[in-house]
């Protein structure tokens, strides 16, 4: 697979350099964000080559690459639901996405979820997005951090983290608590829809209870990321982790 | 200009129906979304008209218009810090971008903006961006609702908001406080800089207080309208006003 951009690279190179094939730096950088990475790159055992920007666009068309591409081989397996479940240290947060089809958004809850310290972010098979290259590339380095698993069902995933004793919150615009009217003690698993459409029934009913974010304005509601943000730093500040 | 897609467009005909001079949409929807704008555009006096898709891809090539394009008079000519200072509702909140330049991301950051009650986004005219089509449609229509004021010179334009009470915010990864450790009574302002780059050292040392965002995980930092989010969700929630 090709991993391109700094954060990308970076996370890659810290996490599992001996799985890059290649790497590609642009010969004409020369700031201290590409010698730093060339350092880690050495200290790792990694020879990047050297090419100029014209090699660089072959190998990675019309992407935002930095300047930095690697060839590497897929992330090791994906982790199972059981695996996250049976390792998770507590109190521990969880995301579920339930429809959530575009790549960029999924990059950036990705990104916000390896900020806030969520153990997983879970979404159901047919009604997702695949972790793509432009999925990667958005999460800047979290696609390497924050284990992406993809479920058959969703509603009979939150009932076995349920079991787990998680404390599951949907959110909705309709909902009439706000959620800063929850308190959440122990693991809590957020399940956010898609923008417009929401939670799907099954797994609206499923959630333990229902909270809306504030809407001040006049739009609707937040792009699903920002959405992310909010309530997991929610939960950040409630249990006092970032003091 | 050209404005498209659903949101955008039905928040300029709920505001501004005089404004448009031309309103097409696809002939082919037929869903409850379309039906609702043209009663909108009805109601307002527009008479749309109803066009194929290939028509409005020569009108918007390469965007997500959705079946919906106005062509629009300019928005009435955009506000003065001066306007936006004298006519506050108290409590008020700001938000002030240095070094915003993508407008994906100006337009992500007006629309939490608008979600969050902010009276007016802020930006300096030499390190940002300009409200373009791309960002105009990211807002979601919250750039019709939120005013987005360019200033010639940040550091002064917050000294002159701390002379109106405000309690300027900066955010800085290496900020010693938590965000949650900061508690505003009455106005705040927030700063936050480009990702990567962070705030000027004027605009900082301008700030009456600096704080982070806690980032548990590998990456450093959030996308800015997602640290957006996380700060001016966090005034709401002091303020009580999602209750």
């Amino acid at each position: 697979m090709l991993i391109y951009g700094f954060h990308s690279v970076l996370a890659r190179l810290r996490r599992a350099p001996e799985s890059i094939r290649d790497l590609y730096v642009d010969v004409s950088r020369d700031d201290a964000r590409a010698r730093d990475l060339l350092n880690l790159a050495n200290e790792a055992g990694v020879r990047p080559h050297l090419v100029d920007h014209a090699r660089l666009e072959r190998l990675c068309p019309r992407k935002r690459h930095q300047g930095v591409v690697a060839i590497a081989e897929a992330s090791p397996p994906t982790l199972s639901l059981q695996d996250v479940l049976d390792t998770l240290a507590l109190p521990a947060t969880l995301l579920l996405l339930d429809g959530v089809t575009d790549p960029r958004n999924l990059g950036a809850c990705l990104r916000v979820a390896d900020g806030a310290g969520v153990a997983a972010v879970i979404a159901p098979k047919d009604h997702a997005c695949m972790l793509t290259d432009v999925a990667v590339q958005t999460a800047s380095g979290a696609a390497e951090s924050v284990p992406y698993i993809m479920v058959t069902n969703l509603a009979s995933t939150i009932e076995a983290i349920q079991e787990r004793g998680f404390w599951v919150v949907g959110t909705a615009e309709e909902a009439e608590r706000s959620l800063y009217e929850e308190q959440v003690e122990g693991s809590v698993a957020w399940v956010l829809g898609a923008e417009g459409k929401g939670l799907r029934r099954l797994v609206r009913e499923r959630c333990d209870t229902l909270v809306r974010i504030p809407m001040a304005g006049e739009i609707a509601s937040l792009n699903v990321s920002v959405a992310a943000g909010v309530v997991l730093y929610e939960t950040v500040r409630q249990r006092g982790a970032g003091q």
